[in-house]
């Protein structure tokens, strides 16, 4: 008899119609001979209307209470999920993040889990039942509610499955898995089989929104291997695993991603200086302003532009932050740029492939793309483009690198 | 340092901005220089929309899954309260059941407190802290979420009360307190200062909304004394206690009550047998039908007619059940009439005084009133008249017992 562990994400259980649908399908998987605990989000847009909540009586929340009063939501999925599985003649028991064991830090809001005691799981899965847990919360150990951040939930399923020896863990969400890229951008782009752990975490922190990467390294960690499909469709998703099996040495470029959520902000005439870009990056890590990318140019005459890429919405304390210490450095002024986006190639192959940059350039260049930035790692390599560029640049790259890989595999 | 425990019902904190107000009188009641613990019960109608949501999923939801679910809307005003609180400056901490130390027996929707282990309370008291505990709620052995059922919050704050020996047990409502009748019928109605617990308990099982009558028992039990007041005045409310200090031996009838939410059920033709009432009342009582008045007339040709009370709400059940037995028992038919009325004089002063059944039912005499039904105790009298005369029949006996003694204790 297989375990399975599932987590379904809010837009699965937003009303009364969706658990019902979800219902059933817990309990198919339960009438096929498996072992189920379900993992449930809070539905639809509860947690943004208790912030809200929280919003109108104070501005600024004590987290503890703030942690208090959102776990409320996946209180309400979760008993919810159960009555409604009851009611179709199967038994189900709900759980809080407390009540399943879940000890966590007391870092209030963002939460890390210190340690799983499933006794209570395994117990009630030993009676046959269904077992239904509340995602993205646990408690600390002086018994305060915490919660785990974005992507709690499907850190809450992976880290389930780890610690119950799970035989898979699925993950369902409103789209079919994970793509070669955005079917919005590049209507080529095809559902990936098989991802690795390294490439799916590139991939989110490069604007693929499908899983959070706290909850891939957790389970890249445990070695959970992590099956991404859709709520509403019976078709296989995206397994996400440790080492794909399927032409391992002909993939060299898992898929293409384009973001267009970040800003350049560039630094005029700074003097070039040991301890200048010290300076610089200390005072933006200061105010929690996190950069993705940084690029100085060459020096001229003593003097240099540097410039780096932020998240829109850290935009504004950002230019605030280095116009602040333009004096302190002796540069002369700050330029804005959020008419970009950043377009990358991921995929583990090629650590043992050389010329992908080559590709990436010449492919970008036949198309006249101007390139912006640079920046890569071992499995990944990232441009800064003009954003009304970018899309171009993504079909592009997805033809040259996924579609023309596709074609020689089939025809080998 | 006086310790004051107080409790908000769910009208008191309905709103955002409900909850401010609120919170600025409990931190008045803290720079008075008290301690202070609150029970807030949950914002509005929330528990309803709770209950509605689990019926859209569920024709006839697990109670441990209405429990897990309906706790949360304590959950939420509690955290929103404390959060309040914090807004204004002064340090506030919400507590769940469970936090709280609110253990139960396993009867979900309807649970009894156990055990109270107040550990966390003091020791955030001890801290300067404002303790905000959710009502309702609490955990049973098994850390299953329990709710309290009816009127829970007002036990949980009067166990919590007792359990600290509180100075105070102030219960805020949208009343000013406890009146000598309702004031929508008996427009001399006046507030009364004090209320024996007696007193109080026949008032609310008679009709009198303002507190359920299981948190008066569990007051009279640990001598709680017990505040109740407006949450939108300053003035004093209504003090319950256990033996009314003013004028104890003039105040005969503490007030009188009206409830129109019963309807009568006859069965005619009864045999008069022994065994026949029994058969009657034990087939009510398996329905979990509540009898509030029974009558039987008195015996002709060995045939009588067999007649009760019960709530509205059980009428259909009521008389289904009636007519299921009439063939067992040979009686002829049964008859409903809701259109009654149940009008009630409530007082211990009655216990010393003789005379008061007279007086009652001369004045309802004069008044052209027919008395249906009679039922006394120790310290009530109730009728059961046409539901058409009750108000006149309330106005007149509040005269001849109420108004009539504020009189001569203000020519005293």
């Amino acid at each position: 008899m297989s375990l399975i562990v599932q987590k379904y994400g809010g837009s699965s259980v937003a009303t009364p119609e969706k658990i019902k649908s979800v219902a059933r399908r817990i309990i198919a998987t339960k009438e096929e001979g498996n072992r189920v605990v379900v993992v449930v989000s809070a539905m639809g847009d509860t947690t943004d209307s208790l912030i809200e909540l929280a919003n109108r009586v104070s501005s600024n929340p004590p987290e503890r209470e703030v942690d208090q009063l959102i776990s409320t939501g996946e209180q309400i999925s979760v008993a919810v999920m159960a009555m409604a599985i009851n009611d179709m003649g199967h038994e189900a028991i709900s759980m809080t993040g407390a009540q399943a064991g879940f000890e966590t830090d007391s870092s209030h809001t963002k939460a890390k889990i210190v340690k799983i005691k499933p006794g209570k799981i395994v117990e009630e899965l030993k009676k046959g039942k269904i077992v239904i847990v509340a995602g993205f919360q646990g408690i600390d150990v002086y018994e305060n509610v915490t919660t785990l951040g974005r992507g709690g939930s499907d850190t809450t399923a992976v880290a389930l499955a780890a610690v119950l020896k799970a035989d898979a863990c699925e993950i369902y969400t409103d789209v079919d898995g994970v793509y070669t890229a955005d079917p919005r951008i590049v209507t080529n782009a095809r559902k990936i089989d098989e991802i690795e752990y390294e490439e799916m975490l590139e991939m989110a922190s490069l604007g693929a929104r499908v899983m959070q990467s706290r909850s891939i390294e957790f389970a890249s960690k445990y070695g959970v291997r992590i099956h991404v499909r859709s709520s509403f469709k019976q078709d296989e998703g995206t397994f996400i695993v440790k080492e794909a099996k399927s032409m391992m040495e002909k993939v060299v470029i898992r898929g293409v991603t384009v973001d267009k959520e970040q800003a350049k902000v560039t630094i005029l005439h700074v003097p070039d200086r040991p301890g200048i870009a010290a300076t610089i990056f200390k005072a933006l890590a200061g105010n929690n302003i996190n950069l993705h990318m940084i690029l100085q140019n060459v020096s001229e005459e003593g003097y240099t532009d540097v410039s780096f890429t932020v998240m829109k919405a850290d935009l504004k304390k950002a230019r605030a932050t280095t116009e602040s210490i333009l004096d302190e450095i002796g540069a002369r002024s700050v330029t804005i740029d959020d008419d970009i986006a950043q377009v990358s190639v991921v995929g583990t192959g090629m650590k043992s492939h050389s010329g992908i940059a080559a590709d990436m350039f010449g492919t970008l260049a036949r198309e006249k793309v101007n390139i912006e930035m640079i920046s890569t790692s071992e499995i990944k390599i990232s441009c800064v483009v003009k954003k009304e560029d970018a899309d171009r640049a993504a079909r592009s790259l997805h033809a040259t690198f996924v579609e023309v890989e596709d074609k020689r595999e089939a025809n080998d």
